[in-house]
């Protein structure tokens, strides 16, 4: 191996240490910490960012890839696919000056304070100054960088390196009057019964249930763990530790089934990675789109399929058998696929979920344009829930106050939530074709071949290939939402006798 | 304040949060990490502890030390202590290649793995050479240090700083005649009854009864928590973040209560540091000896004395009620106090532990000195074993192999858990004469204000005193075991009827 490649390996692989430390302790944060740890753990926290940005954009880090990208000019080796995803990341770490970073910390710790406050009163004017504060940090976090053809594309870049706004926009603007159809014609029929998931269930049961299903899955509890957290997420501390956490809500109480498959999902794209880039930039998940696209796959079109309940419903009956008196399989299916429009984007079903997504797309793009200003934003959603969703949400905390991303300084990212869907379509047409009897493996409780098939197809590559080119290897195709609406159309064309 | 010192606090701040995120990673290790993560862990730590390393022996921080000693002279001023104590560290730390570093790291992980294997297999022949290799880089270690007025000082210094082999063999010296003695005459007196210790106890009711415990002695669960670990340890994460371990173990159902109060009593130290000191050299306590004087005495002066029992036992009978039926509090406690000879230090009794310390700190000087050979050991042991407390180990796994200090390389440290003892006698006799009636509060179970008095006199120094000199503040003398034999004395005189 070349000299320089083993110290610029050598320089990434401590950085990589330092973001793996910092997420234990992140993990920590979230699930054990007690609250006194607080104060503490912010500043730890900051300490390790700091230290892993100082390496990073050190003089020669930027030296080394300038020699190394001749050295590996070839992106289809790993050596030169590394080097072109660091050099990337290098590029933008160093356009971004360190008193930005600190100002934006500091701007999105207060903001989320605002938001928790605001939020717990459902008063958006309580958020609105940080808010506003956030959305000039990122117009100038913008300005750092060349002009695109649009400025969220600079925003939108950072999550799905090589998309533009104005793909995600057609891709979006194909689907939406689709999906708005779809649900107009659901609504015109009758509801599916789901009485019995309104009845108590056992915390206990149900948490061990979720276990047994992503250990079917192929979730191995030697290499990852799942632990209690006020909102589920998956978070990597290496290929092999990849954890994931989960909740328990009363009144939602098989919710706690469908997180698990999710974060399992995201888990097994982690856990599925080719070891030998642990501590390179192209260990983890290509993009946040592709990643949403493996939890939404196992959540949705494997675990909210007829065949999987078909394997697992028994054995959910005889757990919960007095909830579950006099229900069948087909019946508990159709009620896990209930559509109904309703406020809270996290708690959509699949048939709307998209619209939640699309409302907020426009709202970002307005917003960074300065075509939509913060002290408006309750009006817009409110009008834009009316025209996709038919609903108006009754107060802020029910509308524009919902989700948390806006508080942290986050606009660019809803989207991959959107895309993550639309692409689960198009990798679940690609198996199907590659797996002939997927249908029948996953209503025997088969789940190898499927998990075996994403990892040697999208799983080991991780970061190595871009989003759309990873696209292009798997599906031959770029994201587009037709298997998306096939998907859509066909089951709810079934459930509602559409 | 000065310049320089806001920038030697700076670095030393960082230098601490990279600490104790290493420590977060190790509290993880040993309790919640998957198995898989171990490698990647092993790494994380590496790069974290090498990080803090380098970051502390900069030239920057030695030239900013010699020019603050000059601007805070006076030890007594927290800036001064502050300074003095980093430079002490600094100093230790500069004389130590980085090269030696790594290779004890990598010896001691060698030598760990071998320990494990020649411990369970009872065999110390698998475990010599690697012991010979550290006992080599111990004195290797001594070597980059100036010559002592013996060379185990240098070892002991680590731990416990400002203390010498010569004082601890003359404490140690006129305190094991008259341990050997009581021992003695307590082998002829009637043994303790014990036989509802053997039953079997239910895990979770014995674990909530030790955080019922630990509640009593002011250990704050929003300040810290207790987990399941295969060893119980306290590790502190900041000022307001201190945790505990425990485990529980069939055969000895009740070493949890016990094992609680111990580490509770360390996290109350550190619980109990001027906030003021967190992120520089003063946050922590002073000395491993100091720190175990205050866990000792939480478990031992406070938890193995007859007014804790008075207390707490009619609970703990109302929870065991078929396991201690017929059994009074002072036939309970007789119990948690019996004496006998044993192989295993960590389960000794009160009157037997020390010996088992001296033991250890005898051959540790001699594989220093060269006087004895690694070789030797287990023959030496055994007989030191029979000298002290007339019993031969039938095997190395209950007899040289049974502590893992050695096999991390570890030499030094044995002896701060006598000393603690000593220790905490000396400070139990100095509280008794401020709170005149603290067996009277403790069998009401108030334990407020000793605590306060440990926090007032002791706890909020952290480690701004040397052990001799804070004892000096606290008790009026240096370290004698002369209250300890007292506390014994009496102590056995009434449950032995002496």
């Amino acid at each position: 191996m070349s000299e320089k490649l083993a110290r610029l390996k050598e320089i990434i692989g401590e950085v990589s240490d330092l973001g793996h430390a910092a997420s234990v302790l992140s993990w920590d944060q979230q699930v054990y910490m007690p609250a006194g740890g607080a104060e503490a753990r912010g500043q730890q926290l900051a300490t390790l960012g700091k230290i892993a940005q100082e390496k990073f954009i050190a003089d020669e880090v930027g030296e080394l890839l300038e020699d190394l990208k001749k050295e590996f000019p070839d992106p289809e080796t790993d050596e030169g696919a590394m080097i072109r995803v660091s050099a990337r990341d290098y590029d933008k770490a160093r356009r971004v000056p360190t008193s930005f970073v600190v100002e934006q910390a500091l701007a999105s710790t207060q903001a989320i304070g605002d938001w928790v406050r605001a939020k717990s009163q459902s008063d958006f004017s309580i958020f609105r100054p940080a808010l506003e504060k956030n959305v000039e940090l990122v117009k100038q976090y913008v300005s750092f960088f060349p002009p695109a053809d649009h400025p969220y594309d600079t925003l939108l870049g950072d999550y799905e390196s090589g998309m533009k706004t104005a793909d995600v926009q057609e891709i979006f603007g194909a689907l939406r009057p689709k999906q708005v159809k779809l649900i107009k014609a659901i609504s015109e029929k009758k509801q599916v019964k789901d009485s019995f998931l309104q009845k108590k269930y056992n915390e206990k049961k149900v948490w061990d249930f979720s276990e047994k299903i992503v250990s079917k899955f192929g979730y191995d509890f030697t290499r990852g763990r799942q632990d209690k957290a006020p909102h589920p997420f998956e978070t990597t501390f290496s290929v092999n530790d990849v954890r994931i956490t989960n909740r328990f809500e009363k009144d939602q109480p098989l919710a706690t089934l469908f997180s698990a498959m999710h974060e399992c999902g995201h888990a097994l794209y982690e856990l599925g990675v080719n070891p030998a880039y642990e501590r390179t930039s192209l260990a983890s998940g290509t993009s946040l789109a592709v990643h949403e696209s493996q939890s939404r796959m196992w959540e949705n079109l494997v675990g909210r399929s007829l065949p999987f309940w078909e394997h697992f419903y028994p054995e959910l009956k005889k757990t919960f058998s007095s909830q579950l008196e006099g229900v069948s399989a087909k019946t508990f299916y159709k009620a896990a696929n209930k559509v109904e429009p309703s406020f809270i984007r996290v708690n959509a079903d699949e048939a709307t979920y998209n619209l939640h997504i699309m409302l907020r797309l426009e709202i970002e793009i307005g917003l960074v344009e300065g075509s939509i200003e913060v002290k408006d934003l309750p009006e817009i959603w409110n009008a834009k829930m009316r025209d996709y969703l038919g609903i108006t949400p009754p107060n802020d905390a029910l509308g524009v106050l919902q989700d948390i991303h806006w508080s942290y300084g986050s606009i660019g990212y809803f989207s991959t939530y959107a895309l993550g869907n639309i692409i689960s379509a198009q990798i679940w047409e690609r198996v199907n074709k590659d797996i002939r009897d997927l249908d029948e493996q996953i209503r025997k409780g088969q789940f190898g071949e499927l998990r075996e098939w994403l990892r040697v197809n999208i799983h080991q590559f991780g970061h190595k290939y871009d989003p759309q080119d990873l696209m292009q290897r798997v599906v031959g195709s770029k994201i587009d939402s037709s298997a998306y609406v096939r998907y859509l159309t066909k089951k709810y064309g079934d459930i509602y006798e559409l």
